[in-house]
């Protein structure tokens, strides 16, 4: 053994150890992927990873990503030996506790360092490509000097079975994204046992059917580690580094099999693994030597961070980069100016094309907007504003052609988000949430400013029928917590609502919007974005007021025909814009209690699930909606058919005042 | 042009004619894909595909799907041209009309010889893989004579493009059903235009590396396609035939570009593209020769029909094989003894557990029954009843190690119950319904009775995080039309509960189980099968009764201690246990009202999103839930946090009765 192939032998069996000593602490966790891949990690952290532990932030740090999210102690371990701040020795002793930002898979939002949430399988690799398509947009703007890293992934055969990485790993050969490089910890280990069990793929010739550069090593080799990565690094497409591993590396008896995948490896074969590694300091000690080499590969990023920040301080493009970076966006009054514009001149426009038109004026004044599509554009209505595709010829472009792919562009949408320096958008019909909503939940949990536009958000699509008519969606969206879901009812709303969703750094929106016309009924200037506070009185009572009509997006229609004809019953009615029942829920007591008065009859109107309007309509109302699928049919039909007409909708509540 | 040529072109037409003609009638739809694959599907179904129109519900017919249901006018075209009894030529007429069975996109409900409801693309496939892995498992029980058909696909880009359908196509290729020929519309064009757009895949070299065959032919060209055909029938393996064409072949103008995909053609383009076909007959009018060439292919089927007939009816397994493939299940008591058993000896064990158990009985009593786990059989607990694995090389086993392929999964699980004479269920955490969402709604659109086995149902699986943790979810798939959410609260319930799921021959449904282990509730006997009424009372008021707790699953047991400190402070309170709140919305009003007295307060506690109780509380109650994600700590933990305690629970229910 070489000193340096001592060294590093070393200073994995330190992740070797931490890991193994903090899953027998919680007695709960995954110790096989840590050991088995300690050897590789070691290598990339020590050679090839640009990190300055002491500014997790730096924005030209590269980044790395935990696909196999379960492996967590190996991030822990790693960010502990390198010197971050956090987390300490003790927040590893406290691994899985409440509190430690040590949490079972690792968490963005706990702890610097984890440049993402993983855990959900394949969702890793597939925001990676979101952050090497970040880094490529940057560079493009900002030059080499200023945005010039890569992107590490260490991946599972759990994440290579994933749909969503097989989605991913599509755009990324096909955007030529070099600068990823992914290391599989090839063990031939799943949790049901040996991988054959329900794989006969041959990986690397998937891998390079879609454009990709695979090299494989021995991830037990340091040498031969340190040769594949650079032969990835050398290649211009994305890379696969096919490690060769043991799953659980060191544990005498259990090493090699799915026992060490997700349990404590127990006090004996601890004990056991101690000895075959030669690994003598007591549970959650480090001998100071092994400490010393992790730190010294730390502050050799500091120099190179160092180097940037100079290079950085002398740039004329420094404010700009530096408020792209904070995620703050530019001071602008384009919303604003198209809103005053729609108010002179109303536009009777589909949601959709009111979202393209306030997209139009965006996406000029804000360069910092990426947008996209699952492969359909022309209805989605996303390309605007003069954006030009983001292609392997063209990575300044602002537009992306994700391909028939929702849930891989939504992972990539949370990644480019957790990169920063864009706002990422992208579009699909709302009933395809279904196929992204692992990544939608990502980005909520991530609070990832991610921008769904879904359009096609009823049986007001018409004729396309039941399997693309959203019915339940609005509501088990509305379920998920630190989500906005906007659904506005004209051109002013979709604009407020673009406003908004732009200006929420710590949580996505979903913006639900219709595929067909729409009359504009924001016909004055409010003077304010009355769809930030969630809803408003757009029709106040004529009459002594004895009944308020919800409703949201396209139903504005029938509930302000349905209010006429109550007011010209003598019946008082409010007409109240539910554009977003989570913005409005944070509005305060007397707020709401003014738009939601207990002398009223309560009537939700929504050509959706009613599941979840009762705790506004209370049991005593009224909920007008959709709790079967939809048909196929023209819209027309389908809405009278389904009872969205103010004739059949007027006797329901007459009904109900008399009951 | 031979007169074979001759023949098939005109055949050929006539799908292209009456496609054109449908979308222009309705004024939407997707003529691109029928008249480009119309080649390709007539030599199918002329020389191929085994079929009997006078019986489309044949058991041993082959399967046909349109993975591509865009393209429904291909499917409707067919099986009018064949001689099926519906659509009739006015079904064709009224294309995309409310109440036609010619819906937008092909729906199993609406017409028989639809196999299967597509549009949501890549599903198609995945579905046909779990129809043909029901066909080798049913070969192997019930022999060649009676069980020995092929599942035929049409897909696109599209499909190719999803995740779905990598994961589906690497099932298929590690089980080598090999009696699954996918016949890929190669047209190098998707909804925003030329494939290159979005995708740079080698194609055939992906689907060759995940163990399939492939064969390509010029689309267009009846002798080559006929070679490919019998080429991929030739292998052993599961075949791709990538079918190369022009999408709208025969459009003059539009043919070969996008803009043929999603619109119709327009009366000018119509009229050029009859000339250009020699087409010279009214719209929705076929010449009686071209008709009479159709009819005779159906014709033959018949005669196949009828052999097989008689070989069942001489056939031991007659009455077996007809039980199963009707969906009758068998005369068996062993839920009910089960029951008993535990009556007589309560076991306090995890739902998860619980549900083992109830397989244990189940599996040996319903040999239709077909298990599996996407890779995490130990933790779902679904192998169960001496099962062996379905494999390569024994189709006879009756659990399927899926891998990591949640929406895999389900998919093939409701091609399994679309294909009938098998029942499927399949397992992974509730967490993960989200990767899978797209095929549960399939299933109960589609009326599939797939079971979904749901374990670590909250944020009682603790450490594992809020990654793992469901918050939101029971509320949103309770959202979803037509399909029962179950949350059984102890062992007899979680039986009762199997017992339902298996008895619903036209609905999906999910049990949600526990990771954690739960005490006995069920102590004496009911006499029936309480569960199935949705909601029953489990504890009756002691004191007069002025609060009702509604709890589901493991909840259970802190609403049982809740109510017992409310008693004991002479607060009657009720226990009910919501174990489906499906089934208790359908029992009559005086039941609901019983249990939802109008003079108590009603409290809900359930350990996620409180988003929909409040139609059970009404505004007045209280709704004991958790409105955020979890987090990382062993589950008692966690369960204090978030106030999941009497302790916690009880003064804001007296808080509640002061108000």
């Amino acid at each position: 053994m070489t000193t340096d192939t001592s060294r590093l032998q070393n200073m994995a069996n330190a992740i070797r150890a931490l890991s193994m000593d903090a899953v027998q602490a919680a007695n709960s966790g995954h110790p096989g992927m840590p050991m088995g891949m300690a050897d590789v990690a070691t290598v990339l952290f020590q050679n090839h990873i640009k990190f300055d532990p002491s500014r997790p932030d730096w924005a030209d740090r590269d980044r790395f990503v935990l696909s196999a999210g379960h492996g967590s102690m190996l991030i822990y371990s790693m960010l502990h030996l390198s010197g971050y701040a956090r987390p300490t020795m003790d927040d590893i002793r406290n691994f899985r506790s409440l509190g430690s930002p040590c949490a079972g898979h690792p968490e963005n939002f706990l702890l610097e360092g984890v440049e993402c949430t993983t855990g959900p399988l394949g969702q890793g690799i597939a925001m990676a490509v979101g952050m090497a398509m970040a880094e490529r947009n940057l560079n493009a703007t900002f030059g080499d000097d200023i945005v010039d890293h890569r992107t590490w992934v260490i991946a599972g055969d759990g994440c290579l079975m994933e749909g969503v990485n097989h989605e991913a790993i599509g755009l990324a050969g096909h955007l030529h994204l070099g600068r990823l490089n992914v290391l599989w910890d090839d063990n031939n280990i799943t949790i049901d046992g040996p991988a054959d069990l329900s794989t006969s793929e041959d990986v690397k010739a998937r891998y390079e059917a879609t454009g990709w550069h695979v090299v494989s090593c021995d991830g037990h080799d340091f040498d031969d580690i340190e040769r594949a990565i650079n032969e990835a690094k050398a290649d211009s497409r994305p890379s696969l580094i096919a490690c060769k591993t043991v799953i659980g590396k060191g544990a005498p008896t259990k090493q090699g099999t799915s026992a060490t995948h997700g349990a404590p490896l127990g006090a004996e074969e601890i004990t056991g693994a101690r000895e075959a590694l030669g690994w003598n300091a007591a549970p959650f000690e480090v001998p100071s030597d092994i400490l010393a080499d992790w730190r010294a590969t730390g502050d050799a990023g500091s120099d190179l961070h160092g180097a940037w920040a100079a290079r950085l301080a002398g740039s004329a493009h420094r404010g700009e980069f530096e408020r792209r970076m904070a995620g703050n966006l530019p001071e602008t009054n384009v919303i604003e100016d198209h809103i005053a514009g729609l108010i002179a001149d109303p536009q009777g426009v589909a949601s959709r094309k009111a979202s393209e038109m306030a997209l139009d004026v965006i996406n000029p004044a804000m360069p910092e907007t990426i947008g996209g599509s699952a492969d359909l554009t022309g209805s989605n209505n996303t390309k605007a504003g003069g954006i030009e595709g983001f292609t392997a010829d063209n990575y300044g472009g602002r537009y992306v052609y994700y391909g028939i792919r929702e849930f891989g562009m939504s992972a990539a949408m949370n990644g480019m988000a957790l990169h920063g320096g864009v706002i990422p958008y992208g579009g699909t019909f709302l009933v395809f949430t279904d196929y992204a909503r692992g990544a939608i939940r990502l980005s909520a949990l991530q609070k990832a400013r991610a921008i769904y536009v879904m359009t096609h958000d009823s049986i007001g699509l018409g004729e396309d029928g039941p399997t693309h008519q959203p019915v339940e969606h609005l509501a088990s969206l509305r379920a998920m917590p630190n989500l906005l879901v906007m659904r506005p009812a004209d051109a002013v709303e979709t604009a407020e609502c673009w406003q908004v969703a732009l200006q929420q750094a710590d949580r996505p929106a979903i913006l639900a919007l219709s595929r067909q016309g729409l009359p504009q009924v924001r016909l004055s200037d409010a003077g304010e974005n009355l769809s930030a506070k969630g809803a408003y009185r757009l029709k106040a009572a004529g009459a002594d007021r004895k009944v308020v009509i919800l409703a949201t997006g396209a139903e504005i229609g029938v509930a302000m025909e349905s209010a006429k004809a109550l007011e010209e019953a003598g019946i008082g009615t409010d007409v109240v814009s539910m554009v977003c029942t989570e913005l409005f829920d944070e509005q305060d007591d007397a707020y709401r209690a003014d738009l939601l008065p207990s002398d009223a009859v309560i009537v939700s109107i929504e050509a959706a699930s009613t599941f979840g309007w009762q705790r506004y309509t209370g049991t005593n109302g009224l909920n007008i909606g959709i709790d079967s699928f939809g048909a196929s049919a023209p819209a027309k039909d389908l809405f009278a058919h389904f009872g969205f007409t103010a004739d059949a909708i007027v006797p329901q509540i007459h009904n109900k005042l008399n009951d």
